[in-house]
């Protein structure tokens, strides 16, 4: 847990680095919104009812992905954030690196490679949405970017204290301001809606917080204007969210009623 | 607006009775939990990601409706109800009597009759459950239970009144408990996630509390621990959802901060 | 098997009656489009690659069933022809003594009604399609004509002669025109493409003939220019074809060479 | 027209070279085939229903696509040949050649690299399908075989005489079996059923015969027994078929009454 003034607090393996796969796409989606709300032309903001790695909404509206945290989403995140930086995956290191303070943080190669090698499930919608005009960069650009901002490899403490800035409505570590208060709330809303994949609403049902989870089995929650949750641990459900992560936040919004409804 | 102390406050006209359509779907399912959480084998909690009406996913999963604000799931809420009380329309408009604190509230017979002649959109789905066996009760009954509790007519103060009971945490506003704490907070999560069609998502990052739209063009929003929000205009968007209503209430959030993120 | 000149020939139970279900639609078919073609405008002509209940294209295409074949499709014919001779059931029913010149061929009660007591999956697309304005009459009375239709009972005998005007390019058997040629062209091809469910090309592929399958498990093929074959068996596949019965008409085709192919 | 004898006939512009598309499908089918039939564990050979490039369904059913005439299904099939032969264009081209008799039937670079640059639409399918391990060699190599195969120009009266193979049951031009009769058959089937994209059912209806349509406006149809006809004509309907195409074929069936119905 880490508190909004900054405060770390942890049990158990919180210091352990895990590979941290689609939290990551909190932090893409923050630095390409940073950069302006022109992406909302390009991707949705509804939850997708499907699957993470589904084509058929895609499909059925013409390229424009859901919502930025599916993938296809978060394929057009990278290359909003690609077009804007020239350094995608850098520019989220980096970022990750500020604000938990670790300059060590770093991308895991043979995790990238791997999911480079294993990639075939992400080319497809990065395709399908490149035929549809919905790419500004070269398809293998963008899933390398993706690939490579997925294998960042961190601890909860990091984790949690990376994402505070949603929780003090858009300001950095520093007390600058990355998102202005607006966009800050709709990061979690989005996390709220459409963080935990296709159990987004079961995960809102038990725990009540804006999320994010991630299959190398981590979780971000929010509360908003006072404190970050991070959990790991791998055991996945069949929709890709942690089990035990899923778990225990639930149980930590039902003892303290620190969910936001 | 109502405050958690029960005081109200309106402008316009907030006093003029509508129809309240699908913000019934709230006060249904608070008395349908309020039963037991056995609803939750028969209708499921997640967005749907598709139209209110839609059979699509009804179909690819068995009978089950994803989540109790679309109608296929508010027509098993209603079954449901009926099997605990013998009279889900009455049950329901009791309800609203009580926490209103006006007992002239009363269904519209000519709205109740209008809604049965022209209601093929929800007897197909009625019937579609029914041959996957998930009514209890007849599917005509229930869809005349359905179609009188949608014809309630009642004003926006009502309505802000007497859907406090989420926003108390469950209390009624004599104090006693309609819903323990936890289901409290669950049927903000719902209205969170699945409150307004397949623009949930949207009415989430806009508004950012729990809502409920109807097709009358009234919405009711709940600020937990707070106050409910009562709108009212009758021209929709092409979700079903009032266009003035939803702009009232993405200013009142953006102005006051009151929003759960 | 019926040649074109009304020989007919059999093995088996060849002459024990069983309850024809959906074959019933080549004779429904047939008789609204010798009512004309205005029937097209509200039924398409596409195999639907679906199981023969689904919704999910009746969504997508607005009310439009994709071919006379699947329930949906069916229950517009039937329609169509309540609005032509008022008396749908009974015109079917007439056919099939006529042309099998088996005047003692009859509903059975017993069925019909058990299917209407079982109806809920035909009365959520009728009634999906009323919505849509794509039905004439009241759904009921189209339910109604529709179940008893499908519980004539007849032998493979009576089916095969009373089948013989497709192979006989419209004529009936007393040398009368039911359909012109190339209404009776077009209904064999329409068995070929949607005949068998969603198992027509998998039909195609394995018999190579227009025909049409029965949940009775009984099948109707037809030679263009020279026989009908009817095979009944009650074991049927996953896709509601008769297992037997497809692999006869497999073997027949391919020892005679008397496939369209 | 060619007739199974190989007398060929044509008027206007039949001796015009054009990009033959899709119709090269037919030609890869039948080489793959000829190589045995585990094909169709990796292929359906149902109609989609669906538009030639949807992914829908293919992602329903796990990387297997419907038939091998909508593009999954084609690619799977140059996979296979390109698996059996070592070069799948070359095997396409050297039939072609052989078929027809005119050995200066080439590819066209320039379509093939165009097709190449703009091939999004195919490499999201085929890298779907080698995520479901549906494809034996490199994605990109697939899709370059598949390329230069639809690139290959020739003109109707060589493409009719190429395509007597399935007229003659399975017969080459030089008396030797390109395949047995029952796989033949099968062709006719396949292309009666899927040939015509998601209007294979109207091209069904109105021209009754075994087709194969290419986006380069050109079609390949089959009178089992006895000829094949092959049209031209570059303006396309809302489907992908040639427009004055399916007409033509469509009169001459009715004049000729030459169809399989």
């Amino acid at each position: 847990m880490a508190g909004a003034d900054g405060e770390v607090l942890g049990v158990e393996d919180w210091l352990t680095p895990f590979s941290i796969q689609s939290v990551s796409k909190v932090f893409s989606l923050a630095l390409a919104l940073a950069g302006g709300d022109s992406l909302w032309a390009r991707v949705g903001r509804e939850p997708s009812g499907n699957p993470f790695n589904s084509l058929v909404q895609l499909e059925n509206e013409d390229g424009i992905p859901r919502n930025p945290f599916i993938n296809a989403g978060a394929l057009v995140v990278t290359d909003r954030l690609l077009t804007l930086t020239g350094d995608a995956r850098g520019a989220v290191l980096e970022l990750l690196r500020a604000e938990s303070g670790n300059p060590s943080i770093d991308f895991d190669p043979d995790v990238a490679r791997s999911e480079a090698a294993r990639g075939d499930r992400n080319a497809a919608p990065a395709h399908f949405m490149a035929g549809y005009g919905n790419l500004e960069n070269p398809v293998g650009q963008v899933l390398e970017h993706y690939f490579w901002q997925c294998s960042i490899a961190m601890s909860c403490r990091d984790l949690a204290a990376a994402g505070l800035f949603p929780a003090r409505h858009g300001l950095r570590g520093d007390g600058s301001r990355l998102l202005d208060r607006g966009t800050a709330k709709r990061i979690n809303s989005i996390m709220l809606t459409c963080g935990a994949y296709d159990a987004a609403g079961e995960f809102a049902f038990r725990v009540g917080l804006p999320g994010k989870s991630g299959v190398g089995g981590g979780i971000l929650a929010v509360v908003p204007g006072r404190c970050t949750l991070c959990v790991w641990s791998p055991a996945l459900d069949r929709h890709g969210n942690s089990v035990a992560g899923v778990d225990a936040l639930d149980r930590f919004t039902t003892r303290t009623g620190l969910s936001v409804f």
